[in-house]
């Protein structure tokens, strides 16, 4: 008998009809022999109508406040979905965050788990019960609903199945798993059948957005291993585990593409130490995250940086800059534009050679210009013009042959 | 400095705007140097929507379950009314009924309350912050969460001002108070400017739903004074209180219509001790209600029963009947009918005389047929045709000289 989480977002659990699939799906795994948990988000658009709602009354909402208001939209799908269970004969208890023993810190809206008790969840599952958990919530220390923040669901769902030792934890989305590329952008992308953590972790935080990469790295922290698979269809999607000395085969794995990147050159910089420290201390303090950085030296001795920002953050990004350097002689801002990443990720480069030189060439080939390149130990990310970055994904995507054969 | 509590129903905070009146009385009573408790309902349609949704899922769903859905509605207009007084630099904290200490029995959808607590309620109005209570909810000793069944708002509102020793209870609603008959059929129907609990209560189980009888109940025992009246208007509304020797002057208060009744009459009982026991047990054990019950002697020293039920629980009144005398010598269905009661209520009966003659004498010159008679110490009821019932209303009403001057 096997301990099964399923975590259903919010597209899954969407409608009437939706749950009712849901229940349909959970009583098979059931009658299978199996205890399952199962980790519900909220309807589809209701957090986002709550957040709505909480802003027009209060453009600066109170952050405890706001967590008693987002968790309505779990609790509502959690008595639901026991409810479409019940109708199935499968015997069901809902169980809110709190009432699960997810305690976290005091950070209200972005809390992290400090630890998790399970509270009577296993005692419930030994009954012969599906226990159907709350996602995205928890408790602090003095007892007030907290939430995990976005994509809080997924990481409700990989901490309860470290907690409990959970055999398997599977991810229902509306996609059918990690893929080569975004199959919108290149057509014959195909299903990876599995991935590493650090593989997850790098096509996430280079714009595959499946998940959130904190579920991720909780996930590679416990050893829990998952599944990414889609709640629409009975296709096996695509396994997340710990890398394996076969996954290093495979050079490159996927191919993602971010377009809501800007690019900001700060030139004229003086040579010397603590000026790199000092403009990205200003940028943090501003609340901006950088991700690629790029340094090289430009006119008579003075460096030139580059670097990019979320494309939402420029217009905060460049009023930094330019009040962090009063005198233009030691720096100044040259240049903010959008600009699109390409990145090729695969564990196997650890061990394989030649993976820049193949991507560099095959873009050149293309015409595309690469204008900042940034590495990893298992990925290798170009920043390049917008306007070229899905023939350029395509391109790349090809020279690595991540193709499926069309037929 | 008075502690006042203000209740506002699902109407009252239906929609951002409307909560964002809500705030705004808050804050005067706030500003005008009062400690507020707010207690909400949901918005008016959710609780609904709610039902909705778990009907289609599960046509009997599981109580426990129930609650914990259902209690989202208050805890999304807890926290959203929280954050409008926020914005209009009022310090408010919200509360659930957990939270609240509003302990209940285990009957889950239909609890009753069996203490509060308050919890930290007092502290935070002596800090002092407006205090922003879900209504409608509790929780069990088992820790469940529960539900006060419906109207339970009012009765959160009633208690809390009971347990904390309140000044005034305020229930905002979209009528402007209590008043002699509804004006929807009553023209020039006046508002009663205060009216004893016991009137209340006759009203209300004889048609006019202004509030569920629990909390009124509730008020009456625990010597609650509260005001009913409109979140549209700064109209006084009508005080509800312990009856007053004043009140006696005014013989009847008001007069009530229900249309939704339903008269069935059984013919040829045996006229001995036990049948009418086995007559409404049987109707009990089936769930039906029963409000009027006239007994007289028929033909051949056997006796006719007549009695009223709710107008949908006709057809399992008729089976029930029919089922429990299968000798139609030993009793029989006669005849079963929609009817409209007409009560005329008022604690000044105890004191005068006359006031039945007054009531048949207006009817009969208006040529409405009496079907059945009952009456109270402060009520008289009369069943008569429903095509007849909006009339009688207004005949009866000018009769007892309830009505304003027309100017």
């Amino acid at each position: 008998m096997a301990l099964i989480v399923q975590k259903y977002g919010g597209t899954s659990v969407g409608d009437v009809n939706r749950i009712k699939s849901v229940a349909q799906r959970v009583k098979e795994t059931y009658a299978a022999g199996n205890q399952v948990i199962v980790v519900v988000s909220a309807r589809s658009g209701v957090t986002n109508e709550l957040i709505g709602r909480a802003k027009s009354l209060n453009p600066d909402p109170d952050d405890r406040e706001m967590d008693l208001l987002l968790t309505v939209g779990e609790q509502e799908t959690i008595a639901l979905t026991a409810m479409a269970l019940h109708a199935l004969g499968v015997p069901a208890v809902s169980r809110t965050g709190k009432e699960a023993g997810i305690l976290t810190d005091l950070a209200h809206t972005r809390a992290r788990i400090t630890s998790i008790s399970g509270g009577d969840i296993k005692d419930q599952l030994d009954a012969g019960k599906v226990v159907i958990l709350a996602g995205f919530q928890g408790y602090s220390p003095d007892g007030q609903i907290t939430t995990l923040g976005r994509g809080g669901s997924d990481l409700s769902a990989i901490a309860i199945s470290a907690a409990l030792n959970a055999d398997i934890c599977q991810i229902y989305t509306d996609v059918d798993g990690v893929y080569t590329a975004d199959p919108r952008v290149v057509e014959h992308a195909s299903k990876l059948s599995e991935i590493a953590y650090e593989e997850m972790l790098e096509l996430a935080s280079s714009g595959s957005k499946v998940m959130q990469n904190r579920a991720v790295e909780f996930a590679q922290k416990f050893d829990v291993v998952f599944e990414v698979r889609s709640s629409f269809n009975n296709n096996p999607g695509t396994i997340v585990k710990e890398e394996a000395a076969s996954m290093e085969d495979v050079v490159v794995s996927g191919v993602a593409l971010d377009k809501n990147q800007a690019k900001v050159v700060v030139s004229d910089l003086p040579d010397h130490p603590g000026t790199a420290a000092e403009l990205f201390n200003a940028l943090a303090d501003a609340g901006i995250s950088v991700d690629m950085i790029v340094q090289n030296i430009g006119r008579e001795g003075k460096a030139n940086m580059t670097f990019t920002v979320p494309r939402d953050a420029i217009n905060r990004a460049e009023k930094t800059v330019v009040e962090l350097f009063p005198d233009e002689a030691q720096g100044k801002l040259f240049e903010a534009s959008d600009i699109a990443k390409v990145s090729v990720v695969g564990v196997g480069m650890r061990t394989h050679t030649g993976v820049a030189a193949k991507l560099f060439a095959a873009l050149a080939q293309a015409g595309v210009n690469i204008q900042l390149v940034s590495t990893s130990e298992i990925k290798i990310a170009v920043g390049i013009d917008p306007k070229d970055a899905e023939q350029a994904t395509r391109i790349v995507h090809d020279a690595f042959d991540l193709g499926v054969e069309s037929s």
